[in-house]
C-alpha cells in the first residue's frame, strides 16, 4: 500500500473479524517496527504479544474490561527498558566501526549509559516506544491489519499479569487483527480531523 | 512510495542539501499527518515551524549548537497542548453526530474534559504528539524529505523564542529537508537494528 494511503485510510479499530493471525504474520510487522527511531539508536522497546485466550482476558480485565482487547486476534504491550546501558556496547561500537563516531568517544558513551538513573529515564522511552508503537499501526495496516492504540489500562496489573522486569516501564498497549468490514464501527464515517490551518503556524507567521 | 519501503529506507538525517522546502510542501506533509490517532480523538498537537534564517539560529543555540537546525530547510516543533477542553465540543458533538457515541454521553465527556487538570495530561500529549511526530517523519520520507527527530535541547528556550501559549506543553523538535547525498552520513552503512527475536516475545512462551 502507498505510504500516503496507508497514512490516511488507518483507523482505530474495536471490532475485528474472526480471523487469526499467524505469528509469522506478527514478527513480520516487526521486521518493519524494528527501524524506528531512538535517540542514540538505543532502542528501547520490548513488545510482549498476548494471542492466547487467557492471557487476553487478562488484559481485558486490567483494561476496565474492553471488549476488544479479548475481540481482537492479538494484543501488543510496548514496554520502554529504563536500562539505558541494555544494549549500549552493542549500539555504540556498531556506530564507531561504521563511521558514526569515533572510537573512544563510543566508548565512553557506553560508560555514561551505565551511570544513567533510571527514574531520569522514563519520558525518554516513552517517546521512543511510542515511535515505534506508530510505526506498528502502520507496518500492520499496509499488510491489512488494523490496531487501536488504547491509552486506557491499570499499568501495575498488566505489569503483574505478564510478568515483566522492574526496568521495563509500560507504555503503550494495542489490539491487533483484521478488521471486522460488516461492523457498524467500519460503516460510519470517519472521525473529523483538524486541518493544517488549525495546528501548524510558521514563526514568522508569514504565509506562502 | 510503498509503506514498507518507507519505513524501512527512513533514516535520521544531519546532512541536509541546498534545496529550499516550499511552505505548499510542508502543508501537504501535514494534511497526512492531520489523520493521526490520539484517544478521544482530542488532536491536542500544535506545530509551529521554524523556516526563517533567523529564528532557524535561535533554535540551534536552544539545541546546544547543533549544526543541522540552521542546515535544515525547516524546523518542525511539535507542542501538546495541555487543555483537553480546547477543542473537546468539536470532536464530541463530531463522534455523537456520527454514531459513535450517544448525545448525552457527548455532553457529558465535553464538560468532564473542561475539568481536567493541566498537569495531569503531560503524559498524554507526549504520547499523542509523538504519534503524530511520527507520522510527520512518514509522511514526509513519502515525498523524499528527510528528518531528524531530536531531544536534546531546552524546552524554556525553545517556548520563549516560539512564544507560545503556557498551556502548549514542548514535545519533540524535527529538522526536515532534502538530504545531501553526496554527504558521509549519507554513504555510511545503517546503523543496526536489534532483530523481533530480541524485543518481541509471547505471553506464552511459545514458538510459531
Amino acid at each position: 500500500m502507498e505510504t500516503g494511503e496507508a497514512i490516511r485510510t488507518r483507523r482505530s479499530v474495536h471490532e475485528y473479524a474472526d480471523e487469526e493471525l499467524t505469528r509469522d504474520e506478527i514478527l513480520s510487522i516487526f521486521e518493519d517496527v524494528r527501524w524506528s527511531p531512538s535517540s542514540y539508536n538505543l532502542q528501547p522497546w520490548e513488545f510482549v504479544v498476548v494471542d492466547d485466550e487467557e492471557g487476553q482476558a487478562e488484559l481485558r480485565e486490567a483494561a476496565y474490561g474492553q471488549e476488544h482487547v479479548t475481540d481482537a486476534a492479538a494484543v501488543a504491550v510496548a514496554f520502554g527498558n529504563l536500562d539505558r546501558g541494555a544494549h549500549a556496547e552493542r549500539v555504540f561500537r556498531d556506530q564507531a566501526e561504521k563511521g558514526y563516531r569515533a572510537e573512544d568517544r563510543a566508548e565512553k558513551l557506553i560508560e555514561e549509559m551505565q551511570d544513567e538513573p533510571f527514574e531520569q529515564n522514563e519520558r525518554w522511552v516513552i517517546q521512543s516506544c511510542t515511535i515505534a508503537a506508530t510505526t506498528l499501526m502502520y507496518a500492520a495496516w499496509d499488510r491489512g491489519v488494523a490496531s487501536c492504540p488504547m491509552g486506557g489500562w491499570d499499568a501495575d496489573s498488566v505489569c503483574e499479569t505478564l510478568d515483566v522486569p522492574e526496568t521495563w516501564h509500560p507504555v503503550l498497549m494495542l489490539t491487533l487483527g483484521y478488521p471486522d468490514e460488516e461492523s457498524d464501527e467500519w460503516e460510519r464515517e470517519r472521525k473529523m480531523r483538524r486541518s493544517p490551518d488549525e495546528f501548524v503556524s510558521f514563526r514568522d507567521g508569514g504565509e506562502e
